[in-house]
């Protein structure tokens, strides 16, 4: 639906709610991570692979603009994509829609490469850094699988 | 590979680990939800419709027994079944597998129906009741399908 | 500290780390939750007389610069002030230290103001209102006293 | 109010709540855990001294029982108490009750000691085991202070 975002379906869980019924605004960012996981597996460089070669991708900002509340059981769509690849930081943008396809949140996270030894920032390497541009130029995405996949019995 | 037990798949969310390097034993309480959640939509009446028709079925106990932590980015599964069925309330058990179908977290949780309205103990309405009947009885199930299913391009 | 604000005090929840062994992102807009609902009982209309009166005051933005990482049992300072109050709207403004006085994270929220019946925006109430213009105000406060206080014995 | 128990007050945060208008079920295992840690610091030995000194305190089962729900805003008391002491596993046990004292969760927690380094179980070194032995026989305490100290202006 958006172009160059990579989707991926979530159900909402009934912990993520609050009492006015609808979801909890803290848990949108919860699931902007979960979208850049997602990224990250598609571009072929999972985040998992980020830590385990000493890097941290720290956020240092985060804007969420709400536009409608998702609710219990929902199933939601969290659109990602690399606006910015800078040498030392990334910039993710961030569509997530309801059901319907209608617009719930707009968001985006600034990232900075962090060294895991030392906890300073660092030069985004080489091996991590190409799948992302591979990302910033992805080609548009059909609908998303279901959240919920029901089991082959 | 539990016979009677509905599966379902979830990948590990970063948010969800602690700084031990593993997830947090109060995130396993909110996947047995999704994994009720999850049976109560294969038994054909999503826990949705309980709150719609005016009955909460209120947790009143949790047991959980944590064997081996799940990490960050791993697919677990979560396998619910219901044990006992009461007329004023029910039983669910839980498996928790890792990827390699390794046994995470064996779980139990104690339900009570609660009348929306008056906040009181109620009996199970009979529409509400026979889905997790047929829920007790379901067949075994093969494998459930991955957590992060792939968009179709 | 900082004039105008309201402080209010937190002991780091081991559960609010993640394994980059430091507070996740997602913890700090409900801290600052923590912060204007403490700021609304110094204001004299705590924010459940709000929900009670039937006003929801819905979050419509959030931002959130991450300067430096809380940690596990560190005792952190949530400071809170209304920065804008128009007829339907809040902007609440924050500032959250460390144990040290150090900076962690500049934030702000924006907020609508819903009726609850209707869930449609409406006018905010003079009885809400005031204590809010009020809270525009508020003289310097000192420091804020400890976060887990020690029972008397 | 528990003899032996050692209290601690917390004001229910908002996202604490689920669309049940109560306090969702999996928040109480992370007021546990706050109760054992103010425990660790009353006994003269916080439980980061553990973890700084290569020592984990794993949660191996979790025993809640739910009998009445607490309430956004509420203030709630934490009573916490080391029940059982092995040579690698320390059981501890808690009551939370609400504003008016009444009983709102009964539970129990028990934990493994294991090696930061090697991940295996571990004999509990003497100088974290003694301030748990004291914590054994903790004097009678009395009313916990408020959860949210108003700061002196």
């Amino acid at each position: 639906m958006f172009d160059g975002f990579f989707p991926i379906r979530l159900r909402v869980r009934y912990a993520e709610t609050d009492q006015m019924g609808v979801v909890h605004h803290s848990v949108y960012p919860v699931w902007l991570e979960v979208g850049r996981t997602a990224l990250s597996h598609a571009a072929g460089m999972p985040y998992i692979e980020w830590e385990n070669r000493g890097v941290y991708l720290v956020v240092a900002e985060l804007v969420c603009r709400y536009r409608r509340p998702a609710r219990y059981d929902d199933e939601v769509t969290v659109w990602s994509r690399v606006r910015e690849l800078g040498s030392r930081r990334v910039v993710f943008e961030y569509r997530i829609t309801g059901p319907a396809g209608d617009l719930l949140v707009e968001a985006e996270t600034r990232h900075l490469a962090v060294d895991r030894a030392s906890g300073r920032p660092t030069v985004i390497p080489p091996e991590l850094r190409a799948p992302f541009e591979t990302a910033l130029t992805l080609p548009p995405v059909g609908d998303p699988a279901p959240a919920t996949p029901r089991p082959a019995r």
